[in-house]
């Protein structure tokens, strides 16, 4: 099971794609999408969905695993990480691709052990489960990275739950 | 100038096509995209990113005009209704359609007077300004054509503004 891994941001959107194997989990990619600062609001979410669409032709995962919901403190910033996860949404419905969406906290819980980890806890703790020779940069990625895991992690335990 | 208006939304997107000439507006299409009840929400967004580009590659619009921002009471709200927001930005920015923002009160002002005027005062006054035979329903799509008529407005002002 491939998996893509994305969290959303109109600054930058992180990525992580890894493949779930029986026994252990194997790293493909992690980055980040980061349009020009000077860009439009509207070009920078073209370049977001066409950087997604790549990945996802690049790499033909089998699942999306996007962040759920995030409590802004406005409605501006909810309505524009919105948009800046549209672009991921879009991207896998468009392939047919089944997405899942888990909130930033579960995520955390799934990776660190509890939802209130830092994002550094979370870089080392995604750097110490994939074996990474450093640690993974921007934090964005490693959320991205978290993200996948988390939904890896939610197949496993539905597969020892059916056996 | 032909205009695409576009008042997004999950459940309906209205949408509005009109024509600018010298001394009238032309109305060409109006409607509501409605996806069916029952689709999940990233299919949702799927069929109204598709039905725009379709509006888009019919009419060939040389301007969209969508709403900027909405005050909603909660940030979930905000962020679907960004979410159907960006479908309408990412099929105008692919083809390279200028896109103009309006708020809903902006709009509200430029074609009844006043910004709080209601749903059914903004369906009537757009029934008469564009001499609809009928009124324009739903009221999604009389927002669409207030939004493309408020772009229309504000062309005209800056054309007399110039000359």
């Amino acid at each position: 099971m491939k998996i893509l891994g994305i969290d959303p941001g109109t600054r930058r959107t992180g990525y992580g794609i890894i493949i779930q194997h029986p026994h252990q989990v194997e790293v493909i990619d992690y980055g980040c999408i980061c349009p020009p600062a000077k860009a439009s609001s509207s070009k920078r979410y073209l370049i977001i969905f066409e950087a997604i669409e790549e990945l996802i032709a690049k790499h033909q995962p089998e699942a999306l695993a996007v962040e759920s919901q995030f409590m802004h403190k406005n409605a501006l910033s909810a309505m524009k990480l919105g948009m800046a996860r549209a672009m991921a949404i879009l991207a896998a419905e468009r392939k047919e691709i089944p997405i899942f969406e888990y909130a930033p906290k579960k995520a955390k819980k799934a990776i660190v052990g509890h939802g209130s980890a830092s994002k550094e806890q979370v870089q080392r703790m995604i750097q110490a489960l994939l074996h990474l020779s450093e640690l993974p940069t921007p934090d964005d990625a490693a959320d991205a990275l978290a993200l996948a895991l988390c939904h890896a992690h939610t197949l496993s335990l539905s597969i020892c739950l059916s056996t």
